[in-house]
């Protein structure tokens, strides 16, 4: 792991003033996003986020704020956030550096970007996100060994864990065209659907949709065709980390994944969080890869690094909002599902990367890798409400005297992360939040 | 199914040279690609094809030869064919007619067209061609009953073929950044594999590589999130067809596969051919969708079109051949492996699309969907290797005296298609080949 540096200062602050104690976004964090303000016909461009504020980076950089070298390379803020992702670890932790020492409420650079801040700091109320890179390959892992248990323990009772579990990370290609950002409403699927597994099926609307609690993954660099990363370079081409939730039609699933897997149960929607805290940011916030049981395999060595087990895994909590029509019409709080910790996934984000080109497949810069839903050992750190509700047959009772199975129009979904650790600035990847709405609407 | 036009007509006959009788592309093809005059330094532009000439579209546009709609939208023939897709079938039926007067040996427009060919027409062997579009996603499926009713016998012999199979278009994403056009060599990959189904694995080059012979149909306008396709109007949004090599490493594929499908198994390579045949051009090669036997199933109201049963189906037939190094080096030809057919399709192009759409995911202009291995009720037009040679229980002897069960390195594969009607003339897809080098080479 590298060292950390002055970034990670905990006595640093800003002079931002929303970025108070407590928020997602302090100095520490600097997450990256893609904003235009709303209704001003602008093109998308590169951002930060400070407290309740949305930083113009690619403004800053115009404007001399960020030091020569961006300002000569401004072209890396223009639009998604792809090229900036290809230009590597470097340029991304002097962005940091920059960027920190600008919003320092310290030092005479801060004291000059605060005079200058009219140019490019926005409330972020006043803007709009996107989802922060044209993502070219999107693939879905399922690196939760407590998920692939409990999905396995309901489909195939007699043989929950395949063997191939614990010695290879599976993983299959999603959607990317169907990628959306936060805040997007979701639209009921229709889809062939059956009680019994031999069908026959009907074609109609979901009735058991659900939600799937994951981290995603933003590839850097990445490697060309034919070519591998090796697990030792894994870590600097990952570029952050955003909240994702993978909709999932669990009764269109179960009638068409055998023999080739989910498909349209998936593909429908899969929701992210606009601002990617970078893998610089969660430098303290690190853990040690899963402790594996005395009887469980050694990574084969593609898959081994010393360093990666050291200090491979993220002490991330992810927690499970919900918020139905009618709390929302009654002007209640969300209710809280779940909630889990990254760090009990069985596989770290560099083995997932260095796995998928193991084969010579080539990532690109933007592509996004889902950890799969992310459960924990017990029944609330459960990711998903299949899990939640054991396939519908424990339904949830909320505040409201309302119950659920799956979820109903109407319904809304937060994701939240935070990253806690004594001596440090906690930070968080904000909100993930979407809404299903009918088929018809 | 729309009229035929004068475009088919068998009587027409262009004024280029190498439209002999017995090509792949003659004047009633008219396929589209993406070309680039080797070392020149050109940028990619959108070109048809005749006979051995490659013709520049965004030159006939920009010289006023194809009409002046066309000269005001020659933006439509830069870079690959995306834009051309997305302008919807009255836009590519209007270049058809177009350009089929153009290239026609009687008429004014024709002997014009001639007269300035040396602006717009190239030798085929001195241009260089790509990946006819920027495949957004990729998604592959498995249309192919007798080809799945193999594959099943081999890893279920007391359940081949799955309830699901006759009801549902089976199907799964694929890999996009992996994509690559006809000629380039492919990479033997490396992976875990096992012989054993419940391991331990090893990692280490393939030693089951396969292929698979399937056509690619390219998405035309496609569908906004959240809204469907109905299947009265997926013709309307298929541009073209192609040929597909889907690359397979058995071995790694049948440890990795479980529960969510095939992943490294596949997306080292894809293999496309690199003149897409348009939904135009297909016309008189129509056929009936697969018959279903009295016990079958009739597709679900969502998937079921008049029209589409009657003329939903192609008839065009694949074959295999493979040239080892050997014959290379001795100049022999290569053996031809398998024919097949697609009109023997459980599902016909527009029942994939319509499905693909029908839970409301986004199709994209230049999307790629797959139609899986084709293979026929009989052994001699089986589309894999591991069909041909059972598992490898069954080695194929070549006419060099060489045995196969998968392929080795410096064994190229070729794909060819053709399509012929008795009253017409016949056009072909032309050739997808690619040659198997080491894993480090």
């Amino acid at each position: 792991m590298r060292e950390l540096d002055h970034t990670h200062d905990p006595g640093r602050r800003s002079w931002v003033e929303s970025s108070v104690p407590g928020t997602d976004f302090p100095l520490q964090n600097l997450p990256l996003g893609v904003f235009r303000r709303v209704g001003q016909g602008e093109e998308w461009r590169a951002a930060s986020r400070i407290g309740e504020s949305v930083v113009d980076l690619l403004a800053m950089a115009r404007g001399g704020l960020l030091g020569n070298w961006f300002t000569r390379r401004a072209d890396l803020f223009v639009g998604p956030l792809n090229r900036l992702m290809g230009a590597g670890p470097t340029v991304a932790s002097r962005l940091r550096r920059s960027l920190s020492e600008a919003l320092d409420a310290t030092g005479s650079v801060g004291r000059d970007a605060r005079r200058r801040s009219p140019v490019f700091l926005h409330e972020a109320s006043d803007v709009e996100l996107r989802v922060p890179a044209d993502v070219g390959d999107y693939t879905d892992f399922y690196a939760s060994i407590s998920h692939a248990t409990n999905l396995g323990s309901m489909f195939r009772p007699d043989n929950p864990l395949l063997p191939n579990y614990k010695w290879v990370p599976i993983g299959y290609h999603g959607r990317a065209s169907s990628i959306v950002v936060s805040g997007t409403d979701v639209r009921r699927p229709r889809g062939q659907v059956t009680v019994a597994p031999d069908g026959p099926p009907r074609f109609g609307p979901s009735e058991r949709l659900d939600y799937e609690a994951e981290l995603g993954f933003f590839v850097g660099r990445g490697n060309a065709l034919g070519e591998t990363i090796p697990i030792a370079a894994a870590q600097d081409n990952l570029f952050g980390v955003c909240l994702l939730n993978d909709w999932s039609a669990r009764d269109v699933q179960a009638w068409e994944y055998q023999p080739l897997g989910p498909f349209l149960a998936k593909n429908f929607a899969t929701t992210v969080s606009p601002w990617i805290v970078t893998w610089d940011a969660l430098r303290p916030f690190r853990a040690p890869a899963y402790a594996r049981g005395t009887a469980d395999p050694t990574p084969l060595p593609y898959l081994y690094d010393e360093d990666d087990q050291a200090t491979g895994g993220l002490a991330i909590s992810l927690t499970v909002e919900l918020r139905t029509a009618r709390m929302h019409a009654e002007g209640l709080p969300p209710v809280q599902l779940s909630r889990a910790r990254a760090s009990d996934l069985y596989w770290t984000p560099a083995q997932l990367l260095a796995h998928h080109a193991s084969n010579g497949c080539n990532l690109q810069p933007g592509d996004l890798l889902g950890s799969g839903t992310i459960s924990g050992p017990t029944k609330e750190s459960r990711g998903s409400l299949i899990e939640l509700t054991w396939r519908g047959a424990e339904p949830l009772t909320l505040p409201t005297g309302e119950t659920r199975r799956f979820l109903e129009d109407g319904d809304e979904v937060l994701l939240r992360g935070r990253c806690e650790r004594d001596g440090f600035v906690a930070i968080g990847l904000g909100t993930c939040s979407g809404r299903v709405i009918g088929c018809d609407d």
